[in-house]
């Protein structure tokens, strides 16, 4: 093993294959963060203990598994967060049905409570048996057991049981030669942080992404987007993003990016509304249509096999890159366009229209189609972020697929097929690998449910409202149908007084939150994740799938609508206060707490310092925050906030850090120090 | 390409694996009897068109694909039955969550309404792609259309219609460096026929095996089981066979294979309840617990995984099968078992309790887990088989796994893990691949549920009742509570009486069934099978997934629960006749049936000649079946009643033709030919 920086080992098996995550990073490997970093523990096994073989399915590697291990990671899961026990298949797959492991973002990375994680440097599908098995050649007849369960149900249970006395993890790479393995030492977050710095830390998105954003209606010309602009703002609804559809799928489904009929005059649209201070997302398929002016150019570097009647380009080609950069950059990035929304990008198997480019197809790079269905969509996010760092411009944009080394891409996943007990469940799972994922808000059964699913998304890395198939927001009218009719529903004014609290919330959270990521970026820890990230060694929190941690002092439980107004909840040790009532709970045990469908269980740590601004309708490069500062416990504790321009990539160079230190019995004192704007105010 | 028989290709690529389904086959081809079947179309293409190449990942060959081309085949399938437009993952697979093709039974064989059929002789996870995608290289531009669709729904279902324009079907096969493709030319019927012909012909299992099963609870003794026979009898309750768990799985869910504490005079049981017309089926594993007899024999001759604590057979070397084959020869066959039920040798991936092993399993002969688990199902068959053609008995079995080229196995897929519904589309699928499946009566909503499940059960191949959950039989009580309790229903006398009734029609209709399972072995035509394969050129029949043909003259049509009293069917062109009532019905197009409960809506075909046995309780070598002739409308026809041993495997040589003739206006006259025993009076 050869020491890539403190704690992360590379072994190489075999003869590697030439096109890995590893080869496609833009991101260097944040060492000396990485160096700060503590070691609390050395890896559980010598490297003598992983074995391996080429076979003719490929390569096998075999590494031992207590059995008190649990298992986080894989990407974004979302049917379960702790995959101790189970099969990973990890494969790029929109349209996950069982618990496989396959989804819009697997990833070749886990971390074990033993004290070590593992990335597997590869672009295969591959399978991981994170102790399904007992070890290879495992003789049980040295201690069989003369034991007769009168139930057969006993009797599995025993195998269970007995099954779990010895187990292996083991990891099946397809037609490989051989592979690259990182091991990265320490307890479970130190594992996380290290595998985020790895990547080239977390990424840093700009203040006005970590707003709130609306989608609006798919069928909106741009006059109608236009009255969704002047309605929010009449309203007093803070949206700072608006996501739009720009009609250029509509000749095949593949993209001409050519604005539609609809938008005669888009550049008026766009200048007016970022006037009054709206970004703008646009949608996209990377399938490229024939009447798209650079089609011609992408022939000759794209893959063998079509798209919805488009070009797939290689974008493993330099070629292929330029020439969607240039377009991109030239008519979208120049002219006020601040993100993109990359969809259907994530392999579905199940579809039958022409969708998903097969496994075998060939890409002129040298690339096969397994491989580009698990890098496509982090070579099109690399693409992006380059056209925004050229223009030196910060972005926040979506993408369904992602995959390895991902966090430093200022990206969040998203997918409408999940239910919201899911949509908490990819919440607390897509921390664990460097993703960032958005319980997006679409269709809601009643006005209660759109409270319930409104509450995760402003605790979430992306507060997106999708309202694509409805013309009206959803607090006006929550039934489609009615929607489509331009129908209110009687209690629309309760709705949208409701909602409005709930984005302002999101407006008070937002120095908070942004100097979260600031220290994802820094330290690799998570903005949002899961409990055991903090609470590596309280076992009560190793299954929990449904609370989460909102940077590092609030501890949020939310509530599905069909969970009606309580539900149990876990705090770990200490004391806990109900961020906006202030009731203290005592942690190390489980409550049941109420939560109306208008209130969301959140809890501060004892000894919280949690800065609040005056919500703001949007962030622009002058808005200067005025700040409050909310304390809570009786505990001393302290709160670091990050103050730089909030939008370009000056914050590398240009930034302030200002601590908040609370002692006991005495006002919080704050400091400055840096060389960055002020734009925080107390 | 190389003719094999009449119609069938053989076309060889690269170097084929070492381990495929053909190397295990035990029954050789039909090649007479393939010679008189007609080939009504020659292939679609010429062998140029079928392109193939080696890469890292495999072989992937192409095949062109029109755009109307239906598709049928791939073993069992219990989500869909026409598999134009989808992606099929042949891989074994208890827990078949999703519709990917995986399953307890996949087959690499599929029909093409297009006038051919493909084998791909391999034990591979091999992935088919039945025109989810356009050709390779396809270029779009060349007929790109300026039109807009103003709906993006409707652009993307032009991207559908016009990926339709062409199509290809694409095999991925992992790991191979070659293979063997066998092409069947015909029409769908003639294909399926020639594939099962290929196979060594369809099945002839004993006629007892065609009687009604009753699996017993699993917690019972010998003295319970004899209680279940003697209850049998006196309530007049027809059952053939019943269902035994030994208790040898008791230890760690591996086998002992010794009879447990609960049996301790198990041979005076069996020799009691076979006086009285019973046979037995036991339940087993595979898996070969330390304490079982032969455990020591195995060790070198088993995979380097266990799975429970018991080891895994190679059954691909000689001395593995002769050691379990031997074992079960003396304790079992020979002292009066007639069958096994082969439980959980189908792969799961998602069980954490270590009971699939790793597809990276390395067996002694050579082949790997992944051949292995394709592979197990038909290896297990072969072997129970050979035991039971030395003894000159035939069997009928169960297995929860199977595959290619088993149409002469005389065993039956079940599982429980399906809706009633689902049920009845394993009916109608598993008959394209040479597969036989139970839609097994286990759970109940309550009596009228019960007969719902009951009617597709007794016009199903296997006519079986599985109560190893309850203790009482579900007609007595259908709530599992209060059956544990020995509480009977209210109605219990009501559900009793209509139970028998279908238990006394499965046994009038035995020797019609025979028949058909003979016609099976002599032509390949499929005794229980899709309305396709009667009625391939009829487009209304290619999407039927809840109608199936028993025999040659009967059309079922079974109703689940929840559908009520009412269904729509489909009649096939020509004239129809209520087969309980007689009341006629014009076909070439849709009705809706009532049909109470205790009804379930069954046609003949116009002339159609039915040989009705009066019922028996159970079936011994002497039985003479009274018959009764029941004919329906006006046209002419005839049916031929095959008779002989109906046991052993005499029947090869000596068996007679019944042939009875209807013509018009006279009786039906019946004439006798071969050198069979008499076993028919009319």
């Amino acid at each position: 093993m050869i020491k890539t920086a403190n704690g992360v080992w590379k072994l190489t098996l075999g003869e590697p294959e030439q096109f890995t995550p590893e080869r496609f990073r833009e991101n260097a490997i944040k060492i000396e963060e990485i160096e700060r970093l503590p070691v609390s523990q050395k890896l559980p096994f010598k490297e003598t203990s992983i074995s391996w073989e080429k076979t003719k399915r490929g390569i096998t590697i075999t590494l031992p598994m207590k059995t008190d291990e649990d298992i986080y990671g894989f990407g974004l899961q979302l049917q379960s967060v702790n995959h101790a026990g189970r099969r990973r298949y990890i494969k790029v797959n929109s349209d996950p049905a069982a618990n496989t492991g396959e989804g819009h973002a697997p990833v070749p990375f886990y971390v074990s409570s033993a004290g070590y994680g593992l990335f597997v440097n590869t672009f295969r599908y591959t399978t991981f048996l994170m102790g399904t098995n007992t070890g290879r050649g495992t003789s049980s007849h040295m201690t069989a057991e003369n034991k007769i369960h009168e139930e057969f149900s006993e009797a599995a249970l025993y195998a269970l049981k007995r099954a779990k006395e010895e187990r292996s993890v083991i990891i099946d790479i397809p037609a490989a030669d051989g592979v690259e393995l990182y091991l990265f030492e320490g307890s479970i977050p130190e594992v996380v942080q290290r595998y985020n710095l790895f990547s080239g830390g977390g990424c840093v998105p700009p203040m006005w992404g970590l707003g709130n954003w609306y989608r609006v209606y798919g069928g909106s010309d741009e006059n109608d987007v236009k009255a969704f602009g002047k309605q929010f703002r009449e309203e007093q609804i803070p949206i700072s993003v608006l996501g739009l559809e720009p009609g250029w799928h509509s000749h095949s489904y593949s993209c001409t990016y050519k604005w539609s009929y609809l938008f005669p005059n888009h550049q008026e649209m766009i200048d007016e509304l970022t006037a009054a201070g709206y970004r703008f997302n646009l949608w996209e398929h990377l399938y490229v249509y024939p009447m798209a002016p650079f089609y011609q150019e992408l022939m000759d570097v794209s893959g063998d096999y079509e798209v919805w009647n488009g070009l797939v380009p290689d974008f493993a080609m330099e070629k292929a890159c330029r020439v969607f950069e240039d377009y991109h950059r030239e008519n979208f990035v120049k002219k006020g366009i601040s993100g993109f929304k990359l969809d259907e990008c994530d392999n579905s198997d199940y579809n039958p229209s022409n969708w998903a480019f097969p496994d075998s197809t060939q890409f002129p790079s040298g690339m096969d189609g397994e491989q580009m269905h698990m890098a496509i969509g982090v070579l099109y996010q690399n693409l992006i972020q380059r056209i925004y760092k050229q223009e030196n411009a910060r972005t926040y944009s979506q993408v369904r697929s992602s995959g390895a080394l991902a966090a430093p891409l200022p990206f969040v996943l998203y997918s409408d097929l999940y239910n919201h007990k899911q949509f908490i469940k990819g919440v607390v799972s897509a921390g664990f690998s460097g993703l960032l994922w958005c319980p997006e808000v679409r269709d809601c059964a009643n006005g209660d449910d759109l409270l319930r699913r409104l509450q995760t998304v402003v605790f979430s890395a992306h507060s997106l409202i999708n309202s694509w198939r409805i013309p009206m927001a959803p607090w006006k009218q929550t039934d489609i149908k009615k929607n489509l009719a331009k129908e209110e529903m009687e209690t629309a004014d309760y709705y949208t007084a409701e909602c409005r609290k709930l984005f302002e919330l999101r407006m008070q959270l937002l120095p908070y939150l942004y100097s979260a990521f600031v220290e994802y970026s820094k330290t690799g820890k998570p903005p949002i994740r899961s409990l055991v990230l903090d609470y590596p060694d309280d076992l009560a929190v190793r299954m929990i799938e449904d609370q989460y941690l909102f940077g590092d002092s609030l501890l949020v439980c939310p509530l599905t609508y069909e969970e009606g107004t309580s539900r149990k909840i876990y705090l770990p040790e200490g004391s806990w206060y109900n961020f906006f009532t202030g009731e203290k709970l005592e942690g190390g045990r489980e409550h049941t707490v109420s939560a109306a469908y208008n209130e969301i269980p959140v809890f501060a740590k004892d000894g919280a310092v949690i800065p609040l601004a005056k919500p703001v309708e949007s962030v622009s490069r002058d808005t200067v925050f005025e700040m409050e500062i909310r304390t809570f416990g009786e505990a001393e504790g302290s709160f670091c906030l990050y103050e730089d321009d909030f939008e370009t990539f000056a914050w590398e160079t240009e930034q302030n850090r200002v601590v908040i230190e609370k002692k006991a019995d005495s006002e919080p004192v704050i400091t400055r120090e840096g060389n960055g704007p002020v734009r925080y105010c107390f």
